[in-house]
């Protein structure tokens, strides 16, 4: 089982697939530029650890050792001086990869520690940015496209994000990446932000070649609801044309969507169609009506598609 | 077995003592206000973890895990920004700090973690401040003396070290620590820097007393060569009747000096039968010249002492 993405959305889907498999593989997007992640990047020229960090931790192990060990890398200082808002797992992941040079040797490291249920590995081994073409960015001029660097500055730009493109367009991707993309079962595509968090690997040619040529089959998995900035105003539907815009080689087995989130079934499923895939919808959020989805449910209609 | 101390010569001792037992509790100085430790004191009002740490490390498993785990802990930041400078094991210890709210217990997690012989115990479960009496600070008035706050600058003084104290002068020890001086076998105290790592446990009224009425044979390693700054000047019998100047009821079964470190043996001799003690001369030091003691020359030493 291989999850691609990054962030909130890939934890979810981890915190899930944890409870259906023993054999995962997260392959996380490497383009943060903001907060403890962005400030490493910068003064130490590494991969932007956190989201790597947040996957191990949604992997981490069941007993005390393995909780405990997910709260400490997970822990942020606070206060009013330099360390304020860095994760401490973001400085060990960091400090392994000082030491060890090598970065997925690293994060098998900080696995081993937090006796992960599977594996976290980043889509290419050096920083990438994200470039969006953004229509109506400034409000005065709505036809006006402009282009936008940088993950934090796609994710909250005020216009909407018609395309990415990454820099580098061609960074080099672990062979372990490849292979884990090969040997799966399944590959499951979101939730998360999506084009800083879920479309970054389909741009990448190496890992985009294994994704749309790998045995292994395709589950997207949307989006609860839109998300502020980069997705407002999304349907359902308008994430699969965005995802097909951007990989249009790419065919999908199964489309998993919240029941309640999908305004337009039989418009989705056509959309959905159009990939290849048969629709799923199911109960995936948490019962407060917040956009989170509920673990356990999440896991249930995982295990279903797998089943089927 | 307890070793007392801080620093580099405690680091030196717990490599010795590693060596021939496998029951060894650090009792740590906790009065650092400098370096990585002393930022993080100042930032997040915690104990200076730095000297934990490096006993901690001295102790480390002595497998791959064990020793990866203690490169990750001794690992230093180096950059031209804000963690410069910043071991990662502070870093984590002060993060199981925030967590666990208990010093001991978030100690004994990374001793977990790096398969440590033994224990690391903070002397004191406040920070403290060290405080000399100082004469001759100031070249020009070389009869003057003043009173110097804080460990960088009593160690670095250009006068000569008085006597100290330390603030607060009534500080709360881990219960932990009072239990493991009375259990022991033998308290080592030293080699280390005198005045701000060896003689503040003796300074700490509860901690002192545990020390002076534990039935534990007591020895008293002394440094190879007088430290710039705060023990400039020193011959070896003057490490002892400052010991003495500071805790006047203390009995020493053994000091332990290096053969060619003592220009006058017979005063030595007769200063350590004053507390109590005979004299035992080996070969300490490294063979390069350099002022530091060899481990495994050490831990002879240790275990002859402890055998006799």
């Amino acid at each position: 089982m291989v999850a691609l993405g990054g962030g909130h959305g890939l934890y979810a889907s981890l915190s899930a697939l944890r409870r259906v498999t023993t054999d995962v593989t997260a392959v996380v997007t490497v383009a943060d530029d903001g907060g403890s992640s962005g400030r490493l990047r910068r003064e130490l020229g590494v991969l932007p650890p956190g989201d790597l960090r947040m996957a191990l931790a949604a992997l981490c192990g069941d007993d005390e050792w393995g909780s405990t060990w997910s709260e400490v890398v997970q822990h942020r200082f606070r206060s009013g001086g330099e360390l304020h808002g860095h994760a401490v797992g973001n400085l060990l992941i960091v400090a392994l990869w000082e030491l060890l040079g090598d970065s997925v040797a690293a994060l098998d490291w900080v696995g081993q520690l937090l006796g992960a249920h599977g594996r976290v590995l980043p889509m290419s081994s050096v920083p990438l940015d994200i470039v969006a073409e953004v229509e109506g960015a400034d409000p005065d001029r709505p036809d006006e496209v402009v282009t936008v660097r940088g993950q934090v500055a796609c994710a909250s730009t005020r216009g909407r994000v018609r395309s990415i493109s990454l820099i580098p367009d061609r960074p080099p991707v672990p062979s372990q990446v490849i292979r884990a993309v090969h040997e799966a079962d399944w590959v499951v595509f979101g939730p998360g932000s999506w084009f800083t968090s879920v479309l970054p690997h389909l741009l990448v040619p190496d890992l985009a070649r294994a994704l749309v040529t790998t045995r292994a089959r395709r589950l997207v998995a949307l989006n609860l609801s839109p998300q502020r900035g980069e997705t407002d105003g999304f349907a359902a539907h308008t994430y699969l044309e965005v995802l097909a815009d951007h990989a249009p080689e790419l065919r999908v087995d199964v489309v998993l969507a919240d029941r309640k989130g999908v305004e337009d079934a039989v418009r989705l499923e056509r959309v959905a169609a159009g990939l290849g895939a048969r629709l799923v919808l199911a109960d995936l959020a948490v019962d407060d009506g917040s956009p989170r989805h509920d673990p356990d449910r999440f896991a249930e209609a995982f295990d279903q598609v797998f089943a089927d």
